[in-house]
């Protein structure tokens, strides 16, 4: 490969991914379906112009371990014991019914084979914190009770879902599910999960030390890129995809669990605020190669789609994916409106669900049209609840609730 | 290629850097000496680790073009309006007469090919501007008269020796000297290096605008490289090697070129200092996986240590580029302690000393020896200058010298 087709097809994929994700941010959608969008056209379900060569494929595969490092930094773990059992039992209702109900439809109904059909209800289970946040936010109802309790629960989904995730990929690699992997996978995980913040914390701390008399700029994003690596090194160790180690690292780094643990390690808040800035331009960069990739891997020319396969298929796990964010939150106790809410908050899957099915794909799990199909479906759950949410608060609720939080702000 | 074997590579060659740059500066020496050293360490001359594949490669390119779109962006044209003529004199004499000299010596004494030879004299001539800035800085000379000489002197070295570089790039490409090859580059150059400032300041106007109104993160850093890579490609579309263009986008937005003409057309100056605050993560990032590749492509052991070519190139080499720096600084009107100063702060190659080595080894121009009695150059030309200034100032002229300085700084 000549360095300046990679230099021409990387320019194109960045811009391209901008333009789309400024057109989608315009139409009010998540700028992840434009950026999944710019891989489509660009890709051979249109223009045929990229094909998804190697080097572009590790560029997206360093994307995704810095998008979940990023996750695993804006991950609150305060945020989850203050709303507590009410965010714990959405959670809970909103990872195992998707995981379920769909696994149960695709084994049951579209007859796929067990490690399928746990793939694609594993793909279901992840709610996309950043696309719920912006949808929260855009309502003005981030700091309302209901908008902290879908906050605690995505928080919750998404450490669920990763290790699920970790999971599945074994089960993919190994060819079958597998009790005795799985209980190996997980005990792994737990020592990870326990060991890996301290061992983060530690190594931070001495970054930080050394960032008080290093001549040699650069230290924190080479090193903090460094520590990435080397926790996907050691998830990978594990028999878990490399990602898992992204989220780790991020996770012990998140600035509420850092600085709690910080005292007593002496870390300063304001390296944990250094890390946060000079991270961002480099997770920015690299994560929208990423969702282009995704587009790219997805060929929309193969697909049968007079088939009832895929258009069933998607609607069924539809159904499915919406169901079972919302009974977790039916069951709580709260007005019927905020269950509502709660419930649509929910079903954003955005770029977790997107990860789910790009390794499904890659390790072979999903053929074309079970990936086609899962990707309507995560379109569709990314783009339906905002437009249902803005209907809901503005033309029924919107004044009542506005009024109630007024109300709630003015108590001391 | 595996991904995890990747991921790990990376971080071998991003950590390894960190710790031989580390232990570099520790013994007063540029860091990049230490990234080059991590990378023979980690190459086949000692370790044999790593071999250079594809994707560390394409690594390695992003990182020359950032590398030089930084170089671009540090490059100050109001200094060199300031220091006029002694700049201009001392960069002239210090292009001149390095390349003469060194393609001369190549040529008639060692039997070298012109093209070699004009290679070996092309990467004599630029001195490095990072590491001249360090030793002034080191010294606190940067703000004395034949400190601003010495910058204004590596910032037209600079601009020359990119020049220079993409002429012999072309000759390389067509496998001889020609003429007229040579007008036609430096014609496009010329329209190139008018062109490109102008278009970048009015695509960069536009960002500025988009930066407004956008609600997709990641703008500056997506960009700006696909800035750099735009005008990579210009370059290669004109017959010049990509990085010309990473340099001509970093002129065009350097802060003193930015600022007046920002004036305008609108440009905000906290814009710039953005765009510097977000790009320079990436950059240093970046930056190491080049120095380690140069490290990594010379193989030590193949290199006959005992054949009079190899020494007696290097030695030669040596004294032609300490000398031809020299000259121009002794033909200017200053006091002889200033023009000493001036002739050893203009020795440093360093970086783009490196970058043409690299690219004359790429396109097989240079041979493993000659590559390696080039490297030799660098390393020597980088290391001794800075030892042989700070023994001049402590030793013979520091007290007065310190003194005149204090003078100095006391008059209104």
């Amino acid at each position: 490969m000549e360095t300046h087709v990679f230099l021409q097809v990387l320019l194109i994929i960045l811009l391209t991914a901008r333009i789309f994700a400024e057109l989608a941010t315009r139409l009010k959608s998540p700028s992840v379906i434009g950026e999944l969008v710019a891989g489509v056209v660009l890709g051979p379900s249109l223009l045929g112009w990229i094909e998804p060569f190697e080097a572009i494929k590790l560029l997206a595969e360093i994307g995704i371990v810095l998008l979940l490092f990023k996750v695993g930094l804006e991950t609150d773990l305060v945020q989850l014991a203050q709303t507590g059992w009410k965010s714990i039992i959405v959670a809970i209702g909103g990872v195992l019914l998707p995981l379920v109900l769909g696994a149960l439809l695709s084994f049951k109904v579209f007859g796929l084979s067990l490690l399928v059909s746990l793939f694609i209800g594993g793909t279901l289970t992840a709610t996309s914190i950043g696309i719920t946040v912006r949808v929260l936010t855009d309502l003005k109802v981030q700091h309302r009770p209901e908008g902290q309790i879908v906050l605690g629960a995505a928080v919750l989904d998404d450490i669920f879902g990763v290790v699920l995730l970790a999971l599945l990929y074994e089960f993919a690699i190994g060819g079958g599910v597998s009790l005795i992997n799985s209980g190996k996978v997980l005990l792994f995980i737990g020592v990870f999960f326990v060991l890996a913040p301290v061992a983060a914390k530690i190594i931070s701390v001495v970054f930080q030390r050394l960032a008080r008399t290093t001549e040699v700029p650069g230290l924190i994003p080479t090193m903090m890129v460094s520590l990435v690596l080397f926790f996907s090194w050691l998830a990978k160790m594990i028999g878990a995809p490399e990602m898992l180690g992204g989220f780790a690292a991020g996770l012990a780094l998140s600035r509420r669990f850092f600085i709690p643990l910080g005292v007593a390690l002496h870390a300063d808040p304001r390296f944990a605020r250094r890390i946060e800035v000079q991270m961002r331009p480099i997770v920015n960069l690299f994560t929208p190669i990423f969702f282009v990739m995704v587009g790219l891997s997805l060929n929309l020319r193969e697909i049968d789609w007079s088939s009832f396969h895929i258009w069933g298929l998607s609607l069924a796990l539809f159904v499915a994916a919406g169901v079972g964010k919302f009974a977790g939150a039916l069951v709580i106790r709260e007005s019927w409106s905020s269950r509502f809410v709660i419930g649509v908050a929910m079903i954003p899957r955005g770029e977790v669900g997107l990860i789910f099915a790009e390794l499904g794909r890659e390790s072979r799990v999903l053929d074309n049209e079970t990936y086609a199909a899962l990707i309507i479906v995560i379109v569709l759950t990314t783009l339906l609840p905002p437009l249902v949410m803005k209907w809901f608060y503005n033309s029924r609720f919107g004044e009542r609730l506005t009024f109630e939080h007024q109300v709630q702000e003015e108590k001391p």
